[in-house]
């Protein structure tokens, strides 16, 4: 069982949780905690090797903690997801391989792409694809498309899995902390379109890529991996892309992972993240 | 303050001690909890943001821990170690560097090399050399030279920089688990003597540097830190022996960082590092 | 066009196989050499701006390089492979998937399998798959069964993609240094089975993989790369494994992406890698 | 020996220059050469195994170039350095220590302060230092109290080894890339002051550091080498800084070596190196 607490920090919660805990004779495995003492903010996360009644136990654990907190138990077991893309397929494979194999740590509820490419793809691991294009509209209708399909579907998160438009404020706040992306640089470095271009002509001999939660700010929400891989005068932009799109699979990979296994906290623009 | 506590895995545990502490009126900077189920051995690491009578509150956790408790509140603060090398410089330069800005984390007392090549740098640096050939003599009296050399200081460890004999069981049950060596290989690869040569003959692409606890199987003691840097075709066993000196050089000092911070377990053959 | 060069090493080999070059009007793009100077062995692959006639260059580079000469130009360039696979699916759906979106550098020409759990996501990608089981037979009956099905196929390598059984050394020198193996540990450490039951038990602090071609010796064949990723005591021996898995993925991808662009030579029991 | 060349690309370089190798009967031992084909520029590293004479070699090798080739044979083999620093000792204690080893790759001349605080390190390695504080006087004032020291001393490179004053363009034109900075950051992320609070805030996982050629433009000249380290939420702006010291001398040295032994060009804004 997972055990997610954040509130104002202040003596003796831990005291306080784990006392309710050993009332109840539960067996903490892990316990995680991070007081960001700029904030006064305290975060934990907790493992244990028994399940208990979620309803009950949070309601206790409620009465023992300050009126802010926030407090998990067991939250969403199985998650479940949309995935949007454009043409690139290595991130989209990725997950869906995973999905297929029950790996994932979520399930892939359906995939939205703003070109056809992917299409094939999906059916052969039976995902549903929903096609729609951002040509010959504004970006309301085109939004508005994806959210009447994005509707049909229970989900804990929105996955950009290489979705090469970006959306509006307005969309993104109907979705608060729920949209994760993929962008490809390291972020703060080449924020923005073409980075890989950018970082040829700077001649760095890092490139990376970045997973983050989506906020209003282009390329400014909250990180949750970042990954780098050496480059050196060889590299044209062109290959600087092919090999920045292993590196974008593997962090994407990994963010999801950590996501997924509820060791993600966000607060402010920060993530605290329980590896 | 730091209090490090290590005892048998039950119920419990974590209300009991951050209770002691709640009712002392002391706040939890950080926690970071370890529990080896195959084991059932609990380990804990907490720094608080103010001090207490350290002999007091110990006697409080004893109290309410199970009776093999390990606890130790603000473990030797000041820590103290003995250097010993043999003719190369690097790791042994960059401990002295460090103490002589106060950055290492602890004092040099001594360095006692079984050659003089490394005197010159320690007189620059003002630390007691002291000079042990291991020539013309048995293990025996070599080893029983270095430890009438070791008695005159006060000392936490023992660190091996590069120290190229082999010490006896006999010698290594004087100092349990507090001699730390640095091994030029990707340990358990290349146990012995000349990992280069072997790595350089095996062809890999990757060679790594290791720091461990010494007990008294040669390079099978605890490891607390290793690192590896990637090599090629281009590399020779000297030019393997060269860039391998780099990484030793940082993961000693890694290992030392991590040690003389109180974030290392030790618990049968393998640690627990609170990083 | 590529161009690959393995002979013994004398004074003006470069300046005769450019003088070739040259004279033909071709533009070299990129050159990589090296002499092995304890061999007495030189390699070199050269890139191209324009392709020329394969086969009457590689007459007039002949005529102007030492008797032993293997001069390759533009080897297979469209490489076909052969994979066999267990019932771990990481490596494989890598493969098919990059298969799929034609960015393999090679065609996957079947899959056979000792265990049916891969044929499923064979299917979904349109490759043929082989069940080969190794049960209620001999190791010769299994083998021949393997091989009559190789038969059927034009290939340049056999993948070992986690494929579990050891093959025998009459089998193995059937395809002398065309098999690959992906290998679950750091190479030379925990050589042979349960890699990561090892590792865990050792307490090491980085955990790898190896891709290598596969010799008569267990695991002792030439090493293409190498990577690891750091593990520490939160790590179960299954969560190694678990975390093993990507590190297995993107190391034998790298592997794969360096043989089929022509940058890995082999000699005695090492690579030459022109990454 | 050492040669390298830079000149405009043409068919038939490589054959013309190791055509006139193979006649005086020198022996490539290694041979690294790059072809920039936007810009059409040639780059070329060659070690050989024996020494021959470097001004006839250089006369013989211009005859077969473009007129624009720059050609050196041996440069500088006894590279020359001046060291400017302000109070952080990581990066200049480093490079002492290998200076006093000879394992460098050049000779320290001198050691420019701007603060008294690394004079002591200097001392007692025997390494003349010179105060120049910046206090009381104009950024003219300054830089020429630092031109006469430098005019003192024969060198190849100045390196501002934590150097905190921003040099002006025309101080830096006087020594046309020939100054190396450690930048306490992985470029271009964080350029100008504070780059670990901006990193703090910012809430990344990775923080770097960079060594580069320095030009006119802060923090924007050619990029020699760049590494990183992963970071946490459990980093203060002061631990990450504290951390960064580490990657800084690491970056540092590494960039030296390359630069040392004659392994980096330079062209407009970007590096060659052929590590």
């Amino acid at each position: 069982m997972i055990i997610l607490i954040q509130c104002k920090d202040q003596v003796g919660l831990v005291a306080a949780i784990s006392g309710v805990l050993a009332a109840e004779g539960i067996n903490i495995i892990s316990m995680r905690e991070h007081v960001d003492t700029m904030e006064n903010r305290f975060f934990m996360r907790l493992e244990t090797m028994h399940d208990a009644n979620a309803v009950l136990l949070e309601q206790k654990l409620q009465l023992v903690l300050p009126a802010d907190a926030m407090v998990q138990v067991n939250p969403s077991p199985e998650k479940k997801i949309i995935v949007l893309v454009t043409k690139e397929y290595h991130c989209l494979a990725d997950i869906l391989t995973r999905n297929f194999f029950k790996t994932l740590g979520a399930t892939v509820q359906c995939v939205i792409g703003n070109h056809p490419t992917l299409e094939n793809i999906c059916e052969r691991f039976g995902v549903p694809f929903y096609l729609v294009s951002h040509e010959q509209k504004g970006k309301d209708a085109f939004e508005e498309e994806l959210k009447i399909i994005i509707k049909k579907f229970q989900f804990d998160y929105l996955i950009l899995a290489k979705f090469m438009r970006i959306l509006s404020p307005a969309f993104i706040s109907n979705y608060d902390l729920r949209i994760i992306n993929i962008h490809h640089s390291f972020l703060p470095a080449f924020v923005g379109a073409n980075p890989y271009r950018k970082a040829f002509e700077r001649g760095v001999k890092l490139i990376g890529a970045t997973a983050h939660f989506v906020t209003n700010d282009l390329d400014e929400g909250p990180i949750i991996a970042q990954q780098i891989i050496p480059v050196d005068h060889s590299f044209t932009a062109g290959s600087m892309m092919h090999a920045g799109k292993e590196i974008e699979t593997a962090v994407l990979a990994k963010a999801l992972q950590l996501v997924f296994s509820d060791r993600v906290f966000v607060y402010k623009n920060k993530t605290i993240v329980f590896e």
